[in-house]
């Protein structure tokens, strides 16, 4: 807990104006995207450069204080609630785009930096920052590193940690240290970037970053493919895969997601279909064409009952737009929406869509299921109402078997949302203790006080992980 | 020291045919590829299996007893060079493509399965392995990992970690644990995936690997475009990278090192030019072919004399195999030859290769320079003779300077070779003190007896690398 003359140190730091302390601004930092998760920070802080956040960092590791980075909060694990109070610290005023370098086609970036904007910025000179995790709009690029967030086009693409080249760090002692580079190459000790791009925020806080970029695809086509069965979509995009074709984006939705798109987003989707694929493939033009002809053969070959190519540029952007509403739609339903996101080897998708229905029967929930097929990343969304407490209990029944039958499938607990304290209790299921034993050794060897993002991703004590089973 | 004991102790656990601790034997395995470094093993053993290694592990934590894991030992940087003595570990017993998974693209590996091999099995189903250091007809997969290894096709594709999904991996202390797996998205915990990757043996030993597999490229092209100044054909490389066309490979070869590789390989090089850039474009036909159209264009525009299609595959690959003879080629000349890989963003090559020059003439040394000027990663390579101690030192001094250029344009010190024992004493000018305690510690949490490759990237104590400064 922050005394009086705690705070008044913090403002000799940053400022008077960038400490916030009044109740309903810490009421507003004490939750970020993901239901059930809330406790109150003491303070809000918002450094104005890396030399500040250097500062604070060694005032709060001698006075054992934690700290909670938090871009704009759009993590779904819990992973900016500040759960042990402390500070949470904003970038506000870290917000710059530092450097375009077309020869080496980088982007030096802030962390305040809003993910759209790197997008934007990108394609207006021909190049392209594929990393599109579904709050892109709103998410700022220190959080889709610190959650190594991933999205639509992982497939083909990757994720924000193949886009990450060299960092700037305030390690948990205070100390500032640049990793990698504007580098294809480099091999010069531990690879600090990836172990950091990722760790949530609990090893140090990133101040700066060189993101890669790539040109930018020439063209792009999008098509629906409808199905009367899950087992022929899935079976559908192992086809896809089998004939060495990697689509930039390959979506899945099943008919609850469908029905609840469309009631929202209102573009004629089709709701007659118990699945449907959405394919995206970028690229040259000729290519994009020869892909897209195959895929619709492959489709049909594997009993979609429709096949749409989208007839205009426009007709494309709604059809991903509708997509990437589904979170939205589907929580407008209930009051409580809980996102998942295991993940499974992309031939195990149809065998994990099915026991996620009858895990949902056999506790009587909602679940609608969508996700990114091409890379086995699963969203089933549980629809329900936190005050519910029944329900709540049967809903951490079905989540923690969903999570087993992802592992027993050869998958993860968490494909892009990250751990944070949500999925904590089921590190172990991924990792196996001697994994989590690895991880701590590491956190506590960074960070010895603990200060940073306390709480998240495993317990500093083996005891609490084997309560928290 | 191993004593008598120990080795009946190593001879239960393995077998006695798997223990070798006579003279001849371990003179054999006293160095690897990296000229001045040699040290006395105690003892070779080679392990059947994964429980195995973790049975040894265990025991030479106890008895705190030196583990040098080692493929080839084709490294050029010192990295299995057993410093302090103890077990230099063989993988031969663990040489098993244990599965080629079409569906999600993965090979599962053992780490002695050798590289090329690799490439074969891949390329005979339509996949593609890229990685493909200059060692791999024979390095093996273990030591690639270990080492992060790059190779020819690092621009377009990237290097083994980007290709390394999964690990298993015998800890310090003598667990067995499990990362990644076959999945395209998994953010459960820290990458500890890709921090074994590249970690030169130094935190565990792998004992087996899930590897990414890709399509196939379906063609390739290959061309030759001479200059008679460095500086254009470092133009060229920029403007072919304006231009968003991203070439598999782009090789840069200056006159010396491509009069010995025509001297070698005897196919008709031209000997004429002051540099060389030999690229390939792989991919679909009609995208290759307009790109081949568009990089002699860009090269003509920037003032290659003469520019030259590969006119058969065969043409090609003499080509390609001349490109990867330069290592040897060169090493016929003087006794000693030292191959560095410093590196520097792609926008700085020709400073690069011109300061090179500059040193070179300063300290009265021949050097030859070569390497993968797409990715900035340059082998400027030191023909001399251990025995002259005199000419070592201006040796010593000239890579010191050279280093120091790199970081100064910045790059980094090693970009494929790795840190081992030999650029150790310049670790600190790429990550700077704070780095290098960070991955100390590290280090001291996973390995607290420091068994695993001691003497490796960085010294254990803050003291002895100000000694070696």
């Amino acid at each position: 807990m922050l005394r009086e003359q705690h705070i008044k140190q913090l403002e000799r730091l940053v400022g008077a104006e960038n400490v916030v302390t009044d109740n309903a601004s810490l009421l507003a930092y004490s939750y970020d995207s993901t239901a059930q998760f809330q406790a109150m920070p003491d303070a809000v802080i918002a450094p104005k450069n890396t030399n500040e956040i250097a500062e604070i960092v060694k005032w709060c590791n001698k006075h054992k204080i934690p700290i909670v980075p938090r871009g704009s909060g759009t993590n779904l694990c819990a992973g900016t609630t500040p759960l042990s109070g402390g500070i949470v610290l904003l970038f506000k005023h870290l917000n710059q785009i530092m450097e375009i370098d077309e020869e080496n086609l980088t982007m030096t970036v802030q962390p305040g930096v809003y993910t759209k904007k790197i997008h934007e910025v990108a394609e207006e000179i021909g190049l392209f920052y594929p990393p599109d995790p579904g709050s892109m709009h709103i998410s700022q690029i220190g959080g889709n590193i610190s959650e190594n967030s991933g999205g639509l086009r992982g497939l083909k693409y990757g994720v924000t940690k193949d886009y990450v080249l060299g960092l700037e760090i305030v390690l948990p002692t205070g100390e500032i240290i640049r990793t990698g580079g504007k580098l294809a190459k480099d091999v010069a000790g531990y690879d600090l970037t990836k172990l950091y791009t990722g760790a949530e925020g609990t090893l140090g806080i990133i101040t700066e970053a060189i993101l890669k970029l790539i040109p930018k695809p020439e063209t792009k086509q999008t098509m629906l493919a409808l199905y009367d069965d899950l087992e022929k979509a899935a079976e559908s995009v192992s086809a896809i895969i089998a004939n060495r074709i990697i689509p930039a984006t390959m979506e899945f939705l099943d008919r609850h997601t469908l029905e609840v798109v469309e009631d929202y987003a209102r573009i004629g989707l089709p709701t007659d279909a118990e699945a449907v694929l959405l394919i995206e493939q970028d690229g040259a033009p000729e290519i994009v064409q020869r892909d897209m002809e195959s895929i619709t053969t492959l489709c049909k070959k594997n009993n979609a009952f429709q096949v749409t190519l989208a007839a205009s540029e426009e007709e494309a952007s709604q059809l991903t737009a509708a997509r990437r509403t589904a979170l939205s739609a589907l929580s407008r339903l209930k009051p409580t929406t809980i996102l998942e996101d295991a993940t499974v080897p992309r031939s195990e998708i149809a065998k994990m869509v099915r026991a996620i229905g009858k895990i949902a029967e056999k506790y009587d929930i909602t679940i609608c299921t969508f996700g990114h097929a091409g890379d086995g990343n699963l969203h089933p969304t549980c629809l329900t109402d936190v005050r519910n407490q029944e329900e709540m209990i049967r809903v951490e029944k079905a989540l923690g078997e969903i999570f087993e039958t992802a592992i027993a499938l050869g998958g993860t607990i968490t494909g892009e949302h990250g751990v944070g304290a949500m999925k904590l209790p089921y590190l172990h299921l991924k990792t196996g203790e001697a994994g989590i034993q690895a991880m701590r050794n590491i956190k506590k060897s960074l960070d010895p006080n603990n200060i940073m993002n306390p709480g998240k991703m495993f317990s500093m004590t083996k005891e609490s992980v084997v309560e928290n089973k």
